[in-house]
C-alpha cells in the first residue's frame, strides 16, 4: 500500500473477519469436472457468495506458487516480495520462540540415514511430537563456545534451532537436498557474511549426529531456511487495526505474530476457534481464523477429504454471521489442488461481504463462479484495502 | 518479471508452444456485427477454447497500439518499454545481418518521387524482392570515407542499411514523413550524439539518389527507425528455455534472434512450418510459430481474406495437438482490424491449454468470448509467466 494512501487510514470499532481455508483453491479431478470447492456441499458459503462481492486473488504474482508464509502475509495486506520471511523464522515464531535481532533460526527435520550417511527417510517415519520433544531435549547438550543454541520441537518430525551470538547471519544454504539416497549437504555460506553461521551449524550437526546415533528412526537431521528476523511493520502501525489470530497450527501463529497479532494459543479445532472468536469479539477489530486441513488433504492428494474439510468450514459460517462482522472475507492463502498434491500458482477464490457492497452475479462459492465476480483477478494485498474501506477505515483522498 | 521471481525458474523437458496469428484481434465490419475471428469457421480453435483458460492481453499498455517488434517481445515475456528495439535492428536481424555493438541499422523503403522531389509512392509500386536486391547491389557503390555501409534487401520494396564506424549513434529522426506529395525530410540528429550518423545518412541519401535517378519506379528512398543493437537477455538466460522460432517473414525471425531463439530459416508456408515443428520437436522446449497473413490482410482492409487466413491456421491445430505440447498458447501479437487497415490498441484474445487448468466458460475463440475468460485482461508478458508455471518450470516462493 502506498504510504500516502496508508496515511488516510483511521481507527474505528468496526470489525473485520478474515476466514482462511488453507490451500482452498483447487482443480478438477477429471477433464471438464469440478474442483474440490465446486464439489463441496456448502450452502452457507454459496448463500454468502450470492450476497457478496467475489473475485480471485494472486498472493504473489501470475504463475508463482506461494509458500504459506508469503501467502498469509499477502492476505494480511503486505506485498510478500517486499517482506521475505525465511522458513526458520516462520518455525520459530510459530512455537512462540522469542527471537531477537541478530538471531538466526532454521527449520530442523529429524530424518533417518543409513550406515553410509545417505538419507533413507526425510521425515524419520513421521515420529510423534512427543518423541520430537525428547530429541530436542537431547540436543540441548550441544555445546558451541560463544554461541547460545536453542532447539525446540514444532510438530511431528519438525523442530527449530535458533543460534544466538555475535557475527551470525542467514547467508547459509540448506543442508536438505529434498532427496533420499543422498547424503545431506554441509551447511555452506552463500556469502562472506554467512561464514560463521555455516561453521556453527556444521559443528551443531556434528555433535547432534553423535547424540542421535543410537536413535531409531531419528538418527539424523536436515536443515532448511536459515533466517533472521525481518523488519515488518505491525498491522497496528500499518492499518490501525487491533488484530487477533485464531489458528491451530504453529506456523500460522508464527506469521501472525510477525505482523503483531495477538495470538489465541489454546485452540485445537474449529469449535474451539469459534468459542475463542466469541470470547474475544469485543477486544479486537480484526480476526484471522485459520483452517489448516483443506491444505493438508490437498497435499495428501485426497480430493474427497479436502471436500469434507471445506464442508466442515461451511458449518461455522452461521456462527460467524451471528456476530455481525462489519466485513467478512472468506478465501484461501493459495491453491492446493488434490490432483497436484502441492501448492499451485492458480488464483484463489474469495468473497467479501459488508453492508455497502454491490453483490455480483456469483451464484456459488467456487473458482469459476468467483472468476465471474466483479473484482476479477487482484493481487491479494488489495483485499485488505477493500476490507478497510468497507469498514469505513479509510478517509477520502483529496479535496 | 521480478528478478527474485526469475530466480525461481528451473529447467525441465516440458514443451511450450506459442502460436501467433499476427494481428488476429479485429473489429466488427458493421455495428453489432462480428469480428474477423468471430466470423471465421474455426471448429478446432473453438473446441480448444472450451477446454482452455482464456482472456485478453495488452502487449504494451491500455490504449497503446503495438508495433510488431514490441508486440512479439511482450509475448516472449519481455516488457517492451524496458527493451526498446528500433525498426532498423528488427530489419537487420530479420535478414540475419550480423550486427555488432556500435552499428546503426535503419529500414530503407524504396519509393517513387516526382521531378520536384515530392514522394508520389512510398512503396515504389511494391517492387518485387528481386528488383530490391538489384537496387541494393547498386547502392553498394555508395562510398563514405571512414564508414562501412551495408545495404541489403528485406522483402518487396523494403531494404535495410547498416552503418559501421566510430562515433555513430541512433539519435537520428526518420526521413519518412509517412505522407505522399511531400519531400522526404533530411536525416536530423535528435541529440548531439546523433550528429555524425545524421551527416552519414545524408551523404548516403545524396549518393543513393544519384545512383537511382534513372530507376522506375524506385528512384528514391525513405529511412525509418535508426537503431543500435539493444541489450536483451536471452530466453535461455531469462527463462531457462531452449527456444525455436518457426516463422516465414524476416522481421519475426529478427525479433526471435534478438532473444536468442534458434531460427528455422527455410519455411515458406504453414505446411512447412508444421514439418519443421515435428522435425525439431525433441530438440527444443519452446516453439514460436508465426503466421503473418492475418495481419497483412487486416492491413489491406480485406475482412474476408483475413477470415480465410484465420481458418487456414485453424486447420493446423490438430497437428500441433498430436505432438502433445505441455502448454499451448494461441493468440496474436496485436489487433489489426480490417476496417482500420492498421494495427490497433484493442486487447488481443488468447487461450492457454495445459494439463492442470480450470477450463473456463469460454465457448469459442473470439474477442468477446475470451473477454469472459477467467484471466480477464492481462499484460502480455504475464502469459509467459503462466506458461512457465503450467509447464512446472517455476519453484514455490517462500516457506
Amino acid at each position: 500500500m502506498d504510504p500516502l494512501l496508508q496515511s488516510l487510514i483511521i481507527e474505528n470499532d468496526k470489525k473485520i473477519v478474515l476466514l482462511v481455508l488453507d490451500g482452498v483453491g483447487g482443480l478438477p479431478a477429471e477433464k471438464n469436472g469440478k474442483t474440490e470447492l465446486e464439489t463441496a456441499k456448502i450452502p452457507n458459503l454459496d448463500n454468502l457468495a450470492r450476497e457478496s462481492e467475489c473475485g480471485l486473488h494472486l498472493p504473489i504474482d501470475y504463475g508463482i506458487t506461494p509458500g504459506s508464509a508469503p501467502g498469509h502475509l499477502a492476505l494480511f495486506g503486505y506485498a510478500p516480495l517486499s517482506f521475505p520471511i525465511g522458513r526458520g523464522v516462520v518455525a520459530a515464531m510459530g512455537i512462540g520462540f522469542p527471537m531477537k535481532a541478530g538471531d538466526v533460526a532454521v527449520r530442523v527435520n529429524f530424518a533417518t540415514s543409513d550406515a553410509s550417511g545417505n538419507i533413507t527417510d526425510r521425515r524419520a517415519g513421521r515420529i510423534p511430537t512427543e518423541k520430537c520433544d525428547e530429541l530436542c531435549k537431547l540436543l540441548s547438550k550441544v555445546n558451541i563456545p560463544g554461541i547460545e543454541v536453542f532447539v525446540q520441537p514444532v510438530k511431528d518430525y519438525r523442530a527449530c534451532a535458533v543460534f544466538r551470538g555475535p557475527g551470525l547471519s542467514d547467508h547459509v544454504a540448506d543442508t536438505d537436498t529434498q532427496k533420499v539416497n543422498e547424503k545431506p549437504l554441509d551447511p555452506k555460506p552463500t556469502s562472506e557474511k554467512g561464514k560463521k553461521t555455516a561453521e556453527t551449524a556444521k559443528e551443531f550437526i556434528r555433535q547432534a549426529r553423535e547424540l542421535l546415533k543410537n536413535e531409531k528412526p531419528a538418527n539424523d537431521l536436515l536443515m532448511r531456511g536459515f533466517a533472521e528476523l525481518p523488519h515488518i511493520p505491525s498491522m497496528k502501525d500499518r492499518f490501525r487495526l487491533d488484530p487477533m489470530a485464531i489458528a491451530v497450527y504453529p506456523d500460522y501463529k508464527g506469521v501472525s505474530r510477525l505482523v503483531g497479532m495477538t495470538v489465541e494459543d489454546s485452540c485445537t479445532d474449529l469449535a474451539a476457534q469459534m468459542s475463542a472468536l466469541k470470547n474475544n469479539w469485543e477486544k479486537h477489530t480484526f480476526f484471522f481464523i485459520h483452517h489448516k486441513y483443506t491444505d493438508s488433504k490437498g497435499e495428501d492428494g485426497d480430493f474427497a477429504a479436502k471436500v469434507a474439510e471445506i464442508e466442515k468450514v461451511d458449518k461455522i459460517i452461521p456462527e460467524i454471521l451471528k456476530l455481525k462482522p462489519d466485513v467478512l472475507i472468506v478465501t484461501g492463502d493459495h491453491s492446493t489442488p488434490a490432483i497436484m498434491k502441492s501448492h499451485s500458482s492458480h488464483p484463489v477464490p474469495f468473497l467479501i461481504n459488508a453492508a455497502n457492497i454491490r453483490a455480483d452475479e456469483t451464484t456459488a462459492f467456487g473458482e469459476r463462479e468467483c472468476a465471474k465476480g466483479l473484482w476479477g483477478i487482484i493481487k491479494s494485498p488489495i483485499l485488505m484495502q477493500i476490507a478497510l474501506a468497507y469498514a469505513d477505515k479509510i478517509l477520502k483522498f483529496g479535496a
